[in-house]
């Protein structure tokens, strides 16, 4: 294998597909970036069995010339090293070329890295998805769904399936749910799934997954092409193949807990800024004692009141003005760090709030539509 | 204790004094800020033991009200918390009430937080300093002696007095040294002490003082005055006192070790950043094994070439142009990263470099000026 490569494309994509390389692995090979050369163009893939991402560089793109093959070939490189070495590399073009069977020199400007690396035979296939579901969405709204739910996700094994986020296509319309059981965040969004290209349904993707995926994804209208198997999930962006394990088990249903606008007891909206910072102030001194309680009580019309309280630090209180008020002056307690989490990803000036009950979940959404919404759980305090 | 303060000059200050104070002190109301007002104004003071700095802040300002006070007094708060809560609220104006003895309600917009303090009587006393040795410096110079020498004190503990910079002043000239016996920085600047005001000599502040006293300083012209004593320094800019304790013990005589023009073996020039960047490419691979050992070869007249080897990941070879070379084709092994710290904080396009043999200590210092000189031991390889 011996090429020389647009440097500033090299780094792009080594960038890319390391993010797939866990600096974790039990398996030494796959510490590393596999580089394999065939006459079309230059391809790295990187993986840590759960997520894998493969990158292709074409000899020749937009009339320029990007990779020039001398050889073809492949070798794998540690991927710690290979990614920092292309950042620092000083020419605008860099040579590459395996000198020993699992040996290369990278050569650029005056610089000359020589470094070992692992038989590319060793280096694991990359799953075979065949099309049983596919469809397409532009990635500036692939990027906001994932924003505004993969955050939610469960960070804790117990529950493996609530770790991840759950996607499901009625009709046309694409539904995508994380929980962690104390709050949930949905989004739903217009896709076009043909019901002869298969159907989507319990497809739960680790939210770790999603968050590698949201870095790579860019704020465009190009599309992401999205398909589903049984157990994996393939993502497809320009030149880009992101694959990732699906995870196993039944998620809950979840459209039941969504309260109906029949059960309100007190509703208003208000602005989702003031709300969001009135939250981090009154989290300042709860934090410490992690259990981020605050207290919100209806004072009149137009005026609710957050209260947060530390025994040995002390006490805040606020009142927020609030509008469009109606049904009983309630109270009721919730962990205010989840709201803040909710709200920080709400696209939108003003939120309204539904509760149902001090002692039931209530709703969170933006003021002009429904196509997201978050759901909190409240805290019993004596 | 009852005052209105401007939330911006409450922030600010808050910011200077939150410096002094530790996370990690034992002394309880050492996590403390100490807010005593008298007719004048605010003083707020924070301090570790170690350190101590107390700011002021006046009644009015530029002619504009910046504390309108209620009542007298004075309280210990949190520093964590005070320091988070004023950065957070929301109106221009902030309103600080003593309730209690030891507690204090917080007022700004919409917002009101109590807070348990402290018993501002039992707030240690600042240092005393007499003026025993004066002198003053523009800020911005004092920026740059403390960036260009605090980088290299030692960190251990081992020979305390090495964890701090060494001033000295002789004549009308300060000279400022560090080092942790591998490596070693000086830096001297022009100063104006008066014979009979005393002299400074043997005076070794602490790096960490100067680290956290460079972060209050700003890149303007004013002055910085120094007071010397003889275990304590105090370091006055416009309303803001800087205290920090003197270490004991005899620092070591350095003068002796600068090798002289007249042993030089080898000298070249060349450009400061071509070097460090060269030395960051070189550390890739030998920064794992933590010698991060650089070996450098003279070529010819005009070349050096910078090599780095680590046995299981590979070498990075790279050649660098140098010019007015004279002296041997000498080679030497040294710390790339020592060198790499010191370049960054060359204020010079060239620097030049003495050698004056493989086992010695060689010289860098910017190709134009002497006032900065770097001293690195060589390592031995076998």
């Amino acid at each position: 294998m011996h090429i020389l490569v647009n440097s500033h494309r090299m780094i792009q994509e080594v960038q890319h597909v390391v993010k797939a390389v866990s600096s974790r692995t039990t398996i030494p090979i796959l510490s590393g970036i596999k580089l394999d050369v065939s006459a079309a163009g230059l391809t790295l893939i990187g993986s840590d069995a759960n997520i894998s991402i493969e990158s292709f560089i074409p000899t020749v793109e937009n009339e320029q010339e990007i990779v020039t093959i001398h050889q073809t070939g492949a070798i794998v490189l540690p991927a710690k090293y290979l990614a920092e070495i292309v950042k620092k590399l000083p020419g605008e073009e860099m040579d590459i070329h395996v000198q020993q069977p699992f040996s290369v020199t990278i050569q650029s400007g005056a610089s000359i890295f020589t470094l070992n690396g692992f038989d590319p035979e060793e280096y694991p296939r990359l799953p075979v998805v065949q099309n049983d579901a596919q469809f397409s969405l532009p990635q500036q709204v692939f990027k906001n769904v994932i924003r505004q739910t993969a955050f939610a996700v469960s960070t804790q094994e117990t529950r493996p399936v609530l770790t991840g986020v759950h996607l499901c296509i009625v009709g046309k319309k694409l539904t995508c749910t994380a929980t962690d059981s104390h709050r949930l965040a949905l989004r739903t969004v217009e896709v076009d799934l043909n019901e002869n290209d298969g159907n989507v349904n319990n497809v739960v993707i680790p939210g770790r997954s999603l968050q590698e995926l949201n870095k790579i994804l860019e704020d465009v209208s190009d599309d992401v092409e999205i398909v589903v198997t049984d157990n994996q999930i393939l993502f497809k962006v320009g030149n880009l193949l992101f694959f990732s394990r699906l995870l196993e088990g039944k998620y809950p249903v979840t459209t039941e807990m969504i309260p109906a606008k029949a059960q309100a007891k007190t509703t208003f909206e208000l602005k989702t800024k003031s709300l969001l910072q009135t939250l981090e102030r009154a989290l300042l001194l709860s934090r410490e004692g992690k259990n981020n309680v605050v207290h919100l009580k209806v004072i009149d019309q137009t005026q609710i009141e957050l209260t947060s309280t530390s025994q040995e630090i002390g006490k805040v209180t606020e009142q927020l003005h609030v509008e469009k008020l109606q049904g009983e002056h309630m109270h009721i307690s919730f962990n205010g760090k989840n709201v803040i989490d909710a709200l920080r990803v709400v696209d939108s000036e003003n939120i309204y709030m539904m509760f149902t009950g001090t002692m039931n979940a209530f709703l969170v959404r933006p003021s002009e539509s429904d196509h997201t919404i978050h759901l909190f759980s409240p805290v019993r305090t004596y």
